[in-house]
């Protein structure tokens, strides 16, 4: 997407073919920097560190942090080194795992010397995929929203949406936030109600942060105020991103997506879910009984960053000394309370039923 | 209620009985520290900086402020300007209204030698009723969390509770903290969720610091939480205040209320509301249509203030340069969510027929 009229994606190959330039989001909202990896080594700090995130950004990131080992030794032993040092950045993200796989699997039977082209290439492709991907659910969140605006018979369009599910999180578009980038691109009146998303602030920083730089309307709003917003009337739709989605259509995303789920349907505000097919887990039915929540550092709810009055970005404490928090990263919203799930493939009632008919193939009898 | 073993109020005279002292909640949870106010000007100033907060306390200071009005001045011209000086502070408070009338109800009857100490006894009457009232809302309460407890067979009473209804808004007790407090000093096990309410953070300061210093277990959680919480069997019952509570039993209350009520409902959790009976505005009946919210400044969600590395208390900014944003400072819970009333009089559904059982003189028809 644009940042102040430029186009950006969130990684891509340095001029010179030989490094990798990605966007420091450590450094955003208060810093636009972007930073070149040099080795494999730079690539696997740049995932630990968060420099990148969001599952697909990870991914893509991965496979050029292959690429870039294989153009400075493509040996077998070089390959399993890079391999390792890249899946012990973030051992959980699904993404990163299939990208490492897919490079592996390219590379090893292929002779040395053709090993460092191949991988460039090969990461090349993983990257223009996810856009792909990101820019089909784009299409067909947009064909929802125009629906919805039809039916409204006026603009603006108010949507509300919960973390980061936009460019930043992939290569670019985004999943949540592409048919929102669609919908201003083509003219229709959008405006966004961005919740903050504490602990971490993604919202804040991050989607407050690509919206603004692309020139969509939004406002930024506490966690809390969603409900009443919606019990007003002054929200036309909700759409969030998702984790994983269960085979029975629930949603794991970030905390708090369950409670604005529950106000959408309690005021009849439609509450749709947007999601690379890559995010479904065929292997979990029941999201709230079976899948584990992470309980991340306390640390994350009783200090905050920001830029203080000097302009540097800062930590502070915001509890009591000897008051204690829990750190919860993400909870599940049912099914019942899922308008839409909106994927690459199309836009599908969240139910096993539903998604069989977008994946003859996978459907698991409900 | 106890700072580290040593009972407080949040206001009492000075031990020379020329002043009174208050805590400095704008310093907290990072600074105890007591001020003093010497005249009528340092109270007005004690409101107006929010040195003193909540309803109760906000009452309760005022009418000291009259009595050290009197002490410097007892005519009726100094009556008048106390007046005007401290209504003007915070206008819309309705306990800041009623005590300024109460006190110059009393007063202006009297003749000017008479006044200082009538003021000075009057303040120190409506801040002990104001004790007694939070007494009393927490013997009723502690009734309903036995029941629960007793239902549950076992401890800990996991509580959640969202803002700042405890001794620090009050004279001492609180409203929604009393039982909590109640409980607690009885042995019965209680640990408390403590929703850190954002913008401005009165869970994570003011709540998480006065449960921490009587030493009632507690854990701040972001306001996204709960949801999950209650999903998970974690939370056995929810207790919030109100600002103003409708004849039919709508709860007006701290931003995010409403939507910690509806996952309550969803999750089969009690979901109590308690108040004086002051709160209960008998003219309105429908609180979301009928109860205009708050909009405060924008800047309460794009900035913190938190102690820094260096111990010093600073502000900092979480959001871009250029991104807005909007904060509603209330939301209204209608009475289909909330469990039960808890008042000075007893407990009540949320209902005009509840609470037609408890104040049959002001009853309306359902």
């Amino acid at each position: 997407m644009k940042i102040d009229g430029k186009a950006y994606r969130t990684i891509w190959p340095s001029a010179d073919g030989r490094a990798v330039e990605v966007i420091d989001q450590t450094r955003l909202p208060h810093r636009f920097e972007v930073l070149t990896l040099h080795d494999v080594e730079d690539a696997a700090r740049a995932i630990e560190r968060m420099v990148v995130r969001g599952a697909p950004l990870i991914g893509a990131t991965a496979a050029y942090g292959m690429a870039l080992a294989m153009r400075a030794d493509a040996s077998d032993a070089a390959l399993a080194a890079a391999y390792e040092r890249l899946f012990g950045t973030r051992p959980t993200a699904v993404n990163l795992r299939w990208a490492l796989d897919d490079l592996r699997a390219l590379l090893r039977p292929l002779p040395v010397a053709a090993r460092a082209d191949a991988a460039w290439r090969r990461a090349g492709e993983i990257a223009d995929e996810d856009v792909e991907v990101c820019r089909r659910i784009g299409e067909h969140g947009l064909a929802v929203f125009r629906e919805v605006f039809e039916r409204k018979g006026q603009g603006p369009l108010r949507v509300l949406t919960h973390c980061n599910a936009g460019w930043l999180a992939t290569v670019d578009w985004g999943t949540a936030l592409a048919p929102i980038y669609m919908a201003h691109d083509a003219g229709l009146s959008v405006e966004v109600w961005v919740d903050e998303t504490r602990p971490r602030n993604q919202g804040a920083a991050l989607t407050a942060w690509e919206l603004g730089r692309h020139g969509v309307p939004h406002r930024v709003i506490a966690d809390n105020v969603g409900g009443h917003l919606m019990q007003h009337g002054l929200v036309d739709l909700c759409i969030v991103g998702t984790d994983r989605t269960t085979a029975q259509g629930d949603v794991c995303n970030k905390i708090g997506t369950y409670l604005k789920a529950l106000a959408a349907k309690a005021n009849g505000v439609p509450f749709y879910v947007a999601l690379p097919h890559t995010t479904i887990d065929w292997t979990v039915r029941d999201g709230v009984r079976e899948i584990p929540i992470e309980e991340r550092d306390a640390r994350e709810v009783t200090h905050i960053q920001g830029l203080d009055a000097a302009g540097e970005v800062v930590e502070v404490r915001l509890t009591p000394e000897g008051s204690d928090a829990a750190n919860y990263a993400f909870d599940v919203t049912p099914a019942n309370l899922v308008t839409g799930l909106i994927t690459d493939r199309g836009v599908c009632s969240a139910s096993a039923e539903g998604l069989g008919t977008l994946f003859p193939d996978r459907a698991v009898a409900s």
